[in-house]
């Protein structure tokens, strides 16, 4: 099977577990439009990637990693939306949740998403114990207190950021958490997966950085790369657009070379330059050409 | 180790791994303020006794499941508290969390209770898979969706609701994960046990409504058990005062007849007698003597 195709069934089975019986409709409608359609699902997409390269011997245990990572990402998306935080209304497109179905709704479904990611992931614990119990701590870790997303994004409420440990929780965690658990839930070695993690959360946020710094030129008729929306030193404040897109490229080509030697390196190395083409807007990867 | 002791220290345990190094500081702050000081704590205590009961063959994989039952409970409570919920500005007699920390440090910090709560129960993985196993999807499902207190919460954004389904899962979900995950904790049999944590959960909702009508006899100066101030159908609207303090006592006792026989039972019988004198104010408790 396609790995899309796997991350789109394994995620369609969670969700149809959470709209059991006894569900309050509303709340049912609300986790769907929470996880479907998906975005680029590149999180997923690199766990299933790494356990190919480490030998694919338990893809079920993998599937639920990268599906509780989606999950994961969903919920920390719908949160990240709400009034309190960004005040989103739109979220791909559409109505973000809390749009769509109320502020409650979109709490408790984030929440929920929370439950359900390690929900499935233990399920298989019963199969795969030692794979399981690392792969459990590795979503932990890279999701709640004191280092995952959630205190990524509590570092915005405070006075004095350390802006290191901001990207790298709010941003990189996610990422670490796809390649780090890809190879667990095989039960391979970790170390340099990690790496790769690494490298491509900080190319995300570059592109992120690169891609606000794009709309407020577009939005505000403003000249690019001048400030931040939020007042918050950027790679483009840093390096200017020109510097930006060079360190991400430079990122890009570090995370493709920190894949260790295995059969399923190329797969995973054009991959991450599909990735990177599609990060990358067009008319700036002239920039740095 | 008393079971107060035992629980205390094992959540003592788990907020303190959630601040280490990295964390935000206004973050570790509120998790803490999240979590103590507790209420009664009844959920873990209930736990404890039961796997008490059960022979208390692994109170480390107990304490994990209790602590992070309880760490669930906070999570709700931060959450329900929030403006869009209940908009409480209080909570156990102090500012509530989004009152103290600010709306985005309590979602952010319900969120990271819950990880912490899967979190802590799969540190107990290897060294017992098959009773963490069940104990995991025990909380899960009493947690998030379809019918754990996620569910429950979100019945409250329905404009019909199936009252039944409503309580199960906002109060009784808990009660039932803390007396069946005490006894899967311990690779006990869990039938009887569902039973006493769905009496006690019931017990705890009659108890709730006859708080709200006694709060606001005393707030609003209206009579008792006339209204409900939601709106929605409840024990004291539909039985009265007297009926509704019979039905608690009903429901207690019959708790505490659906402990099985076992070493353990007297000791169990006893913290729900106390439990039930706890929830049910003396002055309602002559009423229906």
């Amino acid at each position: 099977m396609e790995p899309t195709q796997r991350i789109e069934q394994a995620l369609e089975a969670a969700i149809v577990s959470a709209q059991g019986p006894g569900c309050p409709p509303g709340f049912a409608q609300a986790l769907r439009y929470s996880v479907f359609p998906g975005g680029a699902r590149i999180r997923p997409r690199l766990c299933l990637a790494v356990a190919w390269a480490c030998g694919n011997s338990d893809p079920e245990t993998t599937d639920a990693a990268a599906a509780a990572i989606e999950l994961l990402h969903c919920a920390s998306l719908v949160h990240d939306d709400l009034p309190c935080f960004d005040d989103s209304t739109l979220r791909r497109g559409r109505p973000s949740v809390h749009c769509a179905y109320g502020e409650r709704l979109a709490v408790l479904a984030g929440d929920a998403l929370i439950v359900l990611a390690f929900e499935i992931v233990a399920r298989r614990i019963i199969a795969a114990p030692a794979n399981v119990s690392r792969v459990m701590a590795t979503i932990a870790r890279c999701t709640g207190a004191p280092v995952g997303i959630c205190a990524g994004q509590a570092w915005e409420c405070e006075s004095e950021v350390v802006l290191e440990d901001y990207h790298r929780a709010k941003t990189g965690s996610l990422f670490v958490a796809a390649t780090v658990a890809g190879a667990e839930s095989v039960g391979a070695p970790t170390e340099s997966w990690r790496l790769v993690g690494e490298r491509l959360g900080e190319a995300y946020q570059v592109a992120d950085d690169l891609g606000d710094a794009m709309a407020s030129s577009r939005e505000m008729g403003k000249p690019l790369g001048r400030d931040s929306s939020l007042g918050r030193p950027n790679a483009v404040q840093e390096l200017g657009i020109e510097g930006a897109v060079r360190r991400l490229k430079d990122l890009v080509a570090s995370a493709t070379d920190a894949v260790p030697a295995c059969p399923g390196a190329p797969a995973l190395q054009a991959l991450i330059a599909a990735e990177s083409r599609r990060i990358l807007p067009e008319e700036l990867a002239r920039l740095a050409a």
